[in-house]
């Protein structure tokens, strides 16, 4: 796969020479507003930032030139506020320029004919060494932001939407200092991952990533993107837009975006540890407390100090519906805490105080006592109403909390304040950088995150780093396999029909049923006599898809004669149910008679990150229930194995009421090796079902029994 | 089913003579602060509120009497302070007092022997007329509230924890005036039906009802209550704690609550239009726009107005993902809307206005027209970020625009404002009534059930009015089967057997396989020749729960020797698998061959509910995905099925594949003798299960095969 692209970030952070066209000194208009900022902001860099005007000698007092080509330098930066931009893009790619910037919109998200072909030659100019923003993006990448915010790391926002970042870079009314925020409009050139690659890469302050996406243009430059970011710790929160049809229609008209499939994006977020939430105030509140707390060196236990049993009892319960498990004190804890909490309030995790204690001094005692258990990793201080004999005096115990902790001298405080007043005591906790939620939903989410993210930075082991992935099949046998692969698809009209679409899969390992294909009664006879009865006998054929339907296929079928009378009433339902199907014979395999769970495996093509792997188990598990997983490669046997324990189904494998546990090691070997597959031929299939692998017990591995491989239509 | 208790509220209310037990003037103490707001607020109603103290002659200079027996009159209410309640309630039951409140904890909730005998006593001692409010409880019922805010309707608060519902009183900060607030604490006696129940009968301000329930005490005054509330058209909006077992234990420990099973809470609070939330901003905000709004006329048609395509396009994704279908304009409207809003951008709903109209007057003209629309019931403007150009600028058309629907000329506004930063024009949509959000998920929820309720209230048919459930089976038929009923299960032990089971679900007229019992194997050819082979054959045991595992069924059996064979191998079996079983014989019954779908229908008691049906497809439906859903009775045919309809699972019963769809109506049918059969003899019956029901094709009706009855244990 390929490493990110180079992007010389330097002529746009640090331009020597930018060049506005379209600026205007026409009172009231946007140009004129938009020039004069950026005059201000640039030059402030020590660029020299010149306007260009057909006509006009000067604007505003500086010196401007008719064209792009007339620049006396070439520029790091072209800032295009007109209409009609591809003229001047043109010419700014030939001026060398660095960086373009497309305000206008009109291109792809218009869905027409005209607003696709402008978009192609963007891309197109693009293809050299300028590089291209937007467009339909504006100037927020150039907008400075204040010093002296409380966080410790910075927050970078990257949206595809001006007006979702904006409620974004407010978080620093939380607290939080912005390092960056992109608007990055269509993406025809410079995209999501190129801005990411680059933050992981060149800004050590950034504490986390806060994002708004409508779709990504390269899955295999945002898996690279991630990639990085996982690996310099910087956590991604992000919505991703297509959680519906209504919103996919939407993006797509906004930006000219296509959203792809939902679950798969899921699933890749899932391997990079991206955070995907679905709403504004999410995004805010958990990027804002990375920033303030950083990761967790423990595994995350969260303790919560309430001051009544009704807040404990309800965040408890948001707790555990999401699956957080908050650890109990040691023994040590709960004893020391009896000082000072009354008997018949609750002394172990979570913590009722009863606001007994809450208004004072003592109160600092009990938060200590609870943050230096063993098991606590951060304190969670829920403040639901604004009560200020208790609410003042618990915020004053944080923000001190806080500043032990920013001291290096403890662990991490965050809050909850839900009132809808917000007083002096929660401008205080927000100016002295402790992170506040304003929901538990939004707190629970947070600070699980914070926990589930820590450990998955600890345990990640990138995919891209040769020895994450498992090497199987052997490389000499996965040579050869995708040799012969590659003939095999070569040769194929529309589909491989089941006995090539096998053959395909056992050159890479994957095993299939022992079987025969025949072309008379007698050979039925003696394969089915090789074989081992009882056999399976169905008719092959590549033109007939669902041969169960159609009575194409017959089960546990044993002795000479019962083989004779299916052979013959195959061909015949065969050529009345599907005259016109062309027949390659009839197929006599090995039948599997111990199967715990019967598993589909699949392989399409899935925006934009190409081929993915599918698993479910079979029947109403993937018809009624959509119960399936997907896997994007690369990816190692450990993500193979969490696939399948993301089913439901994985409890038929696990064994039920008796019944014997599926191989689920033979499943995810199957599963490595049809990323193998992918990876080598992924471009030349189209789609692949393998449906159904019989599972048989633990120890006695699986057996491919269908299969339908449709190779890619060659142009 | 009983109708709510009277309660003479008025003595609560507009009191004449209260005492106050524990009224101290020791300087700093809670009892003086709690003596002197009591003396304030109830004098301030015109009550005479007088101290009890064993010593001192007066409190503050207020005569004091030595105890409740010593009061000069009767009380209204005593309030009592003191650690050791148990003895004044005693007293104060004696002098007829109307109300006691009892503030100590120190029962239930404590899961004591101690705490449980406590809670007991303090019960018996509220059996007459005197009720009592607590333990575990506060004044919380007496505080006074502002008047003078916008909101149309009041706001009606019911917490069983005081520091759970400070918040949402401070929804005022939000412009909504509050009627009342009651933390109700343990409930030993007056318990959250009885408040709501007075709500809807006596408080016609009321416009929404906001709770906080760790458990209800009883679930028939539970479901009398919510339908009063129906029928007075007030949405109840619940946080309802029992999400996860972490929730239920803490519940338990705060106010003694059983938190009950979670999904027959959803599904009773969806019989009664209850609006279940998870967190306290929802129960604030989704109350607080019910308070602002009323109920919608029309089906509750959301037209989005939105400042990007970005936010179009997430609001949009948001709405699609939780099913909420945002309409179409009409064409005159999106035509009208084309003076307004450039070409490039989208007229249709949801409207981006792209920000470019946003600051001008002519912005009032686009949010007209697109409430006019004829498919607009609510018009949704969210605001992300604050740019004050355009938000003070929409704020003050929604202002506007609220002020026409109060002057009852228009539809209702909703707004979200999303940034983290509240400024004016944000105070300003607060003073002025315009219902605003916090969170698009928040604002997603409520306005969706702002359609879904006022299309709830509009078709609801109260299962308490007699004509609502159907009279099946017929009257005459129903009271025979009710006295046999009783007998079989008078007449059983611990469990009744198969057969007399089936008698039972037949009494009511519930379809069953034709069946005869046999001990001998002559009787069971002739069993099987009578009803026709083949034929399904089973041991009779009700010492034997799982005949199938145990190898006691047999499918299929044809022919006189296979029946003599099977009679044989089954007793054989039996003797070995379940030595200790006392058999009753062999059932023959007739093979149902052409069922679509098996399902399973039960009745158990589910706190505080009482009887439940429960309604599953069986298989993996239940054991792997829980594809379960519950009715309480009192509930009609059409509840029936939508409990059907609720289930992934009827998609098996609607056909799939070109398979036929299953007899739904006949399950319909079957559902409601089901009831019929609960609430007759639910008393005796502690676990009833009918698994499998077979489902044959529509029309052709649904046969009951195996089924078993536990009795209620008699003490």
């Amino acid at each position: 796969m390929p490493e990110l692209r180079h992007v010389d970030w330097s002529r746009l952070f640090s331009p020597k020479v930018v060049a506005v066209v379209g600026a205007s000194d026409t009172e009231g208009s946007p140009q004129r507003a938009q020039w004069t900022q950026v005059h201000r902001r640039l030059g402030a860099l020590g660029a020299e930032v010149v306007p260009v005007h057909p006509k006009k000698p000067d604007i505003l007092g500086v010196k401007a030139y008719p064209s792009v080509t007339a620049l006396p330098a070439d520029p790091d930066i072209v800032i295009v506020l007109v209409r009609d931009p591809l003229p001047i893009v043109e010419e700014a790619v030939n001026r060398n320029a660095g960086f373009v910037v497309v305000f206008s919109a009109g291109f792809g998200e218009l869905g027409t004919a005209e607003g696709d072909a402008a978009e192609a030659r963007l891309r197109e100019l693009a293809s050299g060494a300028t590089r291209v923003l937007g467009p339909n993006t504006n100037l927020n990448i150039f907008e400075p932001w204040p010093d002296g915010l409380p966080s410790r790391g910075k927050l970078a926002i990257i949206t595809q939407s001006g007006y979702q970042g904006r409620p974004i870079t407010q978080a620093q009314a939380l607290g939080v200092g912005i390092e960056i925020w992109a608007t990055i409009g269509n993406e025809a050139d410079l995209e999501w991952a190129d801005f990411v690659g680059y933050l992981a890469a060149h800004r050590p302050n950034v504490g986390a990533i806060a994002t708004y996406v409508e779709g990504f243009q390269n899955g295999e430059a945002f898996m690279r993107a991630a990639d990085a970011c996982v690996k310099a710790r910087i956590p991604i929160v992000a919505i991703k837009i297509g959680r519906s049809e209504e919103g996919r229609v939407m993006a797509a008209a906004h930006t000219g975006h296509l959203t792809g499939p939902d679950a798969v994006h899921d699933a890749v977020f899932d391997q990079y540890g991206v955070i995907r939430v679905d709403d504004l105030d999410e995004v805010i509140e958990i990027s804002n407390m990375f920033c303030h707390t950083g990761l967790v060196d423990g595994p995350g236990g969260i303790a919560v100090y309430a001051m009544s049993g009704g807040t404990a009892s309800h965040v408890a319960d948001l707790f555990g519906a999401a699956g957080v498990k908050i650890p109990k004190f040691e023994r040590t804890t709960v004893d020391a805490l009896e000082k000072y909490i009354p008997w018949y309030l609750r002394r172990d995790n979570p913590v009722d105080s009863g606001g007994v204690i809450t208004a004072r001094p003592e109160n600092r005692e009990v938060l200590q006592l609870m943050l230096d258990d063993p098991n606590t990793d951060v304190l969670f201080a829920p403040i639901t109403g604004v009560f200020p004999g208790m609410s003042d005096a618990l915020s004053r115990d944080l923000v001190a909390l806080h500043q032990r902790f920013l001291a290096g001298e403890g662990k991490p405080v965050v809050a909850a304040w839900i009132s809808p007043i917000r007083d002096d005591s929660y401008r205080s906790l927000c100016e002295a950088g402790v992170p506040v939620f304003h929901s538990f939903n939004a707190a629970v989410r947070g600070l699980s995150e914070l926990g589930r993210y820590s450990r998955f930075v600890r345990a990640y082991r990138s995919p891209f780093d040769g020895d994450a992935m498992a090497g199987i099949p052997a490389p000499a046998e996965r040579a050869v396999a995708a040799v012969a692969g590659r003939e095999l698809l070569a040769g194929a009209g529309a589909t491989l029909n089941e006995v090539d679409s096998k053959k395909l899969l056992a050159g890479y390992g994957i095993p299939v049923a022992g079987e025969r294909v025949v072309t008379s009664a007698d050979d039925a006879v003696a394969a089915a006599v090789a074989l081992g009865p009882p056999v399976v006998m169905k008719i092959v054929s590549a033109d007939i898809a669902h041969k169960s339907d159609l009575g194409l296929v017959a089960v546990g079928v044993a002795g000479e004669d019962a083989v004779r009378a299916t052979y013959d009433r195959l061909l015949a339902t065969a050529a009345s149910a599907a005259p016109e199907a062309a027949l390659d014979g009839v197929l006599v395999a090995q039948m599997v008679t111990d199967a715990v769970a019967e598993v589909i495996l699949g392989l399409s093509h899935q925006h934009p990150f190409g081929p993915t792997i599918t698993f479910g188990l079979g029947g109403v598990f993937t018809e009624v229930f959509a119960d399936v997983a997907f896997a994007v490669p690369p990816f190692d046997a450990d993500r193979a194995r969490e696939v399948i324990e993301s089913t439901k189904g994985v409890r038929i494998l696990r064994g039920t009421r008796g019944r014997p546990a599926g191989d689920i090691d033979a499943l995810v070997d199957v599963i490595l090796r049809l990323q193998s597959l992918a990876l080598d031929l992924g471009d030349a299939i189209s789609e692949l079902d393998i449906n159904p692998i019989l599972v048989r017990p633990a120890g006695q591995g699986v057996v491919a029994v269908d299969a339908l491989v449709i190779p890619t239509r060659r142009p």
